[in-house]
């Protein structure tokens, strides 16, 4: 990305080992993200920087020191690097690991290969080699549905659990998947766009709240006996949605947030009086992926469906248009 | 409180049961907490306020639909009312019962007798009538102690944790008393003050830090090997002990806080990358009452050591002048 709204394809030298827990992978698909438009729409600065940071692939080369993952292998990264060793990663945080990094920032994974450091740390080898039907799951198990799940696990979502879902996004789209298979007995997504609410209910949605701010926060409350949901999804974050999903979680009640911008301020008191667990950040997709791997393997799940436009890399800019417009959820991109 | 820094003891009209649910107890002890600082410093508005809301005392009289206790029972009572049946109250969340009030606005219990809505909620009765030097203790269970010990059960303090404490008043002093209740490995008070840093190793604290702000957090992780304390006690209520704490707490850690003035804004973004867990308010002192008297009936902890200032009631005006100088930490009221 040249700076906001300048995305360009260029030919680039190939990227090689540099540390002996490196591995090179060559890429089967990769994809845009949300958090890509930031800087798209100069949100957060843009300068000649490259992009992407979700991947599956096929493992090219290995540095001397990795063991977990062979050439050959098949594998699915999370989207920031982790030794998967130390106590942070230990208690399953391995999105804040000591040696953590942004694939975004540090490698860039729009491209056709790519240098994974602490490799045995960050990949997860599949079974076998994927059927091409699977590549797109697979893909969203590397960010999208590692976040939505770690929303609603943060959120608490559960049995006998009212699961609100603050976000039509490809990440709230994968916290109402994420909160069925969880096992949620009802689960509302917010969402004005009639092409989502149809998603949302694909994925597992059982009502629909159009209204957005106190008016959604009301709605939900009137769902929910005057009390509010259980747990909240936030999968927009700014202001105006983070205070949404506070207000429309019951107090004792858990509210999972994964996407934040800067000018987010949360006032002190509103959380005090709120009585509400919060967490988030960063997904710790690392913990989650030999699982929702098995789930994607045995077709117990289709994350792969929240892809709705299919590009060749080479046409990536269009697709940064299509999601700027809201043309398209998340557009994949083969190779 | 007529006005900030202006406290009378005046003669009122005794109160009345008013509805069926309502008790009225002849108060044994009552005291002035931190909060009510707030008025007195005029950060908080103030304009002939009743004040007041922990309290011991006798039940005196009691309405039609009071069951659980009885005229002549020794009464321990949590500073928010809640009718203890309905769905946030059976959850463990009493001060957000959907009856609840505070006890500080709606009765003010720097006084002789005091009216209870919602008496079968809201009090405790105590296995017989207590030995007075029992009666401190109580009165703490009453708010300090039951709000540090949510401070820490919301820090998840327990064993094999290492758990830092910001703030050394009442509070902070009896979210020590809790962690170590709860099996904490390591207690760290933070605290630059000579007598409370004693008090604090009394209730268990391991480590003083007397650095605040950046310097604290530094300190924090210093003792942590970089990675910061499992749980985190926020017992102060400020921007900077608010940032502090959840500074100091490790990703995947929990941070309890119990205070929080009108000011504080918690940026998301710093939120968000801290990858910490935030749950506090107002304590539910209610859920924790039956363990926390008996506690202190079987002399297992000693939470009214304190107070270290007792006063006769006509006196209060000292007493808050004394808080005021930081020459007291909590001043105990007798009748």
């Amino acid at each position: 990305m040249y700076t906001a709204g300048d995305v360009r394809v260029e030919e680039r030298d190939d990227p090689k080992i540099i540390h002996p827990t490196d591995a090179i992978i060559r890429l089967t698909a990769t994809c845009i993200c949300g958090s890509d438009l930031w800087p798209y729409r100069g949100v957060e600065a843009a300068d000649h920087q490259v992009m992407g940071h979700e991947y599956v692939g096929v493992v090219e080369e290995v540095g001397d020191d990795v063991k977990n993952v062979k050439v050959g292998d098949f594998v699915v990264g999370s989207f920031v690097i982790s030794d998967n060793t130390c106590e942070i990663c230990r208690s399953g945080y391995q999105s804040h690991c000591v040696h953590s990094s942004f694939v975004a920032q540090a490698i860039g994974t729009q491209s056709e290969k790519a240098r994974i450091p602490y490799a045995d740390g960050t990949l997860v080898p599949t079974p076998g080699h994927p059927d091409d039907r699977l590549i797109p799951s697979l893909l969203a198990a590397s960010d999208v549905l590692g976040t939505g799940w770690f929303a609603a696990v943060a959120a608490e979502a559960g049995p006998g659990k009212t699961v609100a879902v603050v976000g039509d996004g490809a990440v709230g789209l994968m916290g109402i998947l994420a909160a069925r298979q969880l096992g949620a007995e009802r689960i509302i997504a917010m969402s004005r766009h009639p092409g989502r609410q149809e998603l949302a209910r694909f994925y597992g949605a059982t009502d629909i709240v159009a209204e957005r701010g106190e008016e959604g926060v009301a709605k939900i409350k009137e769902l929910t006996d005057g009390l509010g949901a259980h747990s909240v999804i936030e999968a927009v974050g700014t202001q105006e949605s983070t205070m949404q999903a506070i207000g429309a979680t019951r107090p004792g009640g858990h509210m999972g947030f994964v996407g934040v911008n800067y000018d987010v301020k949360i006032p002190g008191i509103d959380l005090f009086f709120s009585g509400i667990h919060v967490h988030g950040g960063p997904a710790p997709v690392r913990r989650f992926l030999p699982e929702l791997i098995q789930l994607i393997w045995d077709r117990k799940i289709d994350p792969g469906k929240v892809f709705d436009l299919t590009l060749p890399l080479e046409r990536a800019p269009e697709g940064y248009e299509a999601m700027n417009e809201r043309r398209a959820t998340k557009v994949l991109l083969t190779l």
